[in-house]
């Protein structure tokens, strides 16, 4: 049994070795954009010559196929620690709905299969480090984001309160309604005319309406600022900060230097007077 | 009569440490939590069954009936110091609203009860955090919302004045009705259907809107930029000087040393000198 | 003659004093802000009784009586260094458009008078003090308003060579319909109608819509950057270099300080050294 | 044939200094303004008198003649040098377009030659300067730009797959009138019409285009803060990292400086030492 886990093991490593070699990478990196131009092509199905088509399907299925591989050989290789990393998550989703078997040509699942064009996003190393520095910067931006939710709940709950009984619009008449039509308005594309359309029945509806375009500006205002903030602070001011930092340490480090100096000539003037003393003394004595 | 004072002012303070205590303020967060959750299914009441209704309106003034005790016993503990904190009016005003009694179900009342939700704002310490250094950058952005007022205000009588006559359009027949539509041209919503509305009868009106919108999106801009520099200025600017401040402090502390320094070596190598020169002197005494 | 010109400079001096005094300043403010009410309310003249819209005519008249002989006397006062000034010219220019004599009763000059409660913006000093600081803030953008002016004007031009043909839509007609319908493009305010509308006739006309939008966001964006650099460095970051040139200052200060102690301990020794060379000199020539 | 060569030699260098003469240039750039000129008054050509049409075609002519010539004069002095700049593939460009022999009088072409007035960009030393560095800026965006480039292919193949069928509405018919569609979402005018009109057919579309509007907002918002964050780098930051530098530098002068001067006291004393113990020696000597 000894032996089966040793060779499992090499087998392992050798495995690991193939799967991050740079050639294997990058082709995978060429599989994706490849099938990035058939799906794009594929959208032309009905006009293309049938041949072209079977190709074309042809390839991706070959390329989801080998995706499917890579990925088999991954969980293999690294087992569970596989899941320990949020790309490989994303890389599992994306392709494992490809192969959810489904009934229809054109439908829901093969416009999902096209989510697997984003790996790209971590194969590239300029845009993975991108996403990653985004998605941290998501944290700081938290507490805004959860005020701005929960504003928008609150004005979901009451816009449906007051407007679902309207007789000019739907717009208001379920909670899901009202978040998609407050989402609009959010976006200020469009709020002018869901207020206006409510105001023929209820004249205050602007009293609901404005208040909460003036929050929302105000919030969204306030995201820009935390963002620019956090952003300037994570890159230069860190840095400026430190410079200040070290030129703090140099001046304590100089002070401490110069001590020592103070010592050392206290020390030595010191040890001259005693000499000067003796002389003085030695003089006195036979004189 | 001292026993009863005595008496009350025991109430008082166990009364105080019952409030504060950090249970009674999760409990106050978790039924906010919930009466969110039945506010929103509530919206479905005609769709639930009548038994769910029930319940849930239940739990719902039972909430109510838990936040207006609070609020009372906060009253009763701090007296008149209650309203001295702003989060407390703000508490005393969206729950106060819920216990006006009104008549038909679905009305405003109830909707404004769902402003209770807002409560949350001041119990999540972090959203409490961010809520409060929002409204206290509001008085940062002062002087350019005034200056924006001021334009909106002329913008909305002169265009009263211009178009109130208008036979096309209702949009500026009244001062209201202006405010309503200029309030729309400053979020740049459907700005141009009114201009262009107004431009068959007035074909000069763009003379009116064109500069109104460069003058609002130059103030928003300044605005933006106003809020930024604030924000970057108490965070880490505020800190950059302070650092700054450190090393001149540091390098003056610096040179009070040095100067100490070299008069003990002066005072030192002089007294040293004096002793050379007594020897030298009862050398040239006696010699 | 020369007593007639002393007399009139006492004049002018005593008027002077009385026109900048504080008391008439704030009079004239209150004014201001008196007739901000009255032109409001005076835009629902056919719904007021008749003596209280006379009433408000007369402060109006009244009001603007004021502000003309605020403006005679400080032209008396200043004499052509009133115009040195440029809020006295905006003054003169909407105190002057309201004493034009206009025939019908709601026209553009009736409009144009409630332009002279913009005046508040130099009566206010905060208000002043941005108004003129976004004002100086106006060239720093200078070089990118005039590349968006002259992209601008580009575009404009090209729209009506390529689009005044057009059989479905009359908003390229001309030079300055084509600058409307840009305008409303630059604010991105129903851009996709214009676009959409063109497309069935000319199906390339996104060739020309989406560069001009991207350029236009792109210089907006740029905009947004430079002003907000330019604050900083005028507000902050001015602050922290001064504070880095200061503590550059005292390091040098400090390093001549030292040159001086450096000085001064190596002469006191020099004297020492040459006492002790003479008491050695002494001692071997006696002995 | 060594007098050709020279003869050309010179005729060129005296040819180039012609080209680079300040009268030259700046006759140019009034050449641009008024072309400028002419061709928007020529967008007015059917209501103008016909020889007023005539003189200003003329002009026009002129005004390319001028500019081919010396474009066909720096060719001859720069040879293939000239195509080392930028700026001269854009002057050759938009000149060249105005020589392409057309049919019509109102057509594509005559569009095209409206793109020469934007030379003035490199003319204007100050619009030269700005326009170089918001293209260097370019750079910066690169990553964001292709994350945003990447999301929207994605976005429109999905939109194409999963609407291409839609009953209601043609806009995502084909790969490139989806593209269409979701530029206009991304500009978010008109968004929430494309999202309402499918979703009478796909109740669940709102899953597609929520998500995709975040996004969107998410990465101009990140692409803000990277062109402000860069632009401030690129300015004052830089600055004051080289302040604290040269504080840095001057701090380790300081110190060299000092170590010096402890090395001369030093030695001074120990100097002074040793006299003081051959002044003991020999006292104790002959003592």
């Amino acid at each position: 049994m000894p032996k089966a886990t040793l060779d499992e093991k090499t087998y392992n490593s050798s495995a690991e070795r193939f799967i991050e070699r740079p050639f294997v990478r990058d082709t995978i990196m060429a599989l994706i954009v490849i099938n990035a131009v058939v799906l794009g092509v594929l959208t032309y199905s009905e006009q293309l010559p049938a041949w072209l088509v079977a190709a074309l399907t042809f390839i991706d299925m070959a390329v989801t196929f080998i995706f499917v591989a890579e990925i088999v050989l991954k969980l293999y290789v690294y087992r569970l620690q596989f899941f320990k990393l949020g790309w490989n998550w994303f890389d599992f989703m994306v392709v494992g709905v490809s192969v959810i078997p489904g009934g229809s040509t054109f439908n829901v699942l093969r416009a999902l299969r096209v989510l697997r064009l984003l790996r790209l996003l971590h194969f590239i190393p300029t845009m993975k480090r991108i996403t990653e520095a985004l998605l941290t910067a998501l944290p700081g931006m938290g507490a805004i984001l959860a005020i701005l939710g929960l504003v928008f709940y609150v004005s979901v709950v009451m816009a449906t309160y007051l407007f679902s009984g309207s007789q000019n619009t739907e717009n208001f008449s379920t909670l899901a309604a009202s978040a998609l039509t407050m989402f609009e308005v959010l976006t200020m594309e469009g709020w002018n005319g869901h207020m206006r359309d409510l105001m023929e029945e209820y004249p205050w509806a602007w009293m609901f309406f404005i208040p909460f375009i003036l929050f929302t500006v105000w919030a969204i205002l306030n995201l820009f600022t935390a963002v620019i903030v956090d952003s300037l602070q994570d890159s230069a001011l860190e840095k400026m900060l430190d410079a200040e930092e070290k030129i703090s340490d140099e001046l304590e480090e100089q002070e401490t230097h110069e001590v020592i100096r103070h010592r050392e000539l206290m020390a030595l003037i010191s040890e001259l007077r005693a000499e000067v003393q003796e002389l003085k003394q030695s003089r006195s004595g036979p004189g």
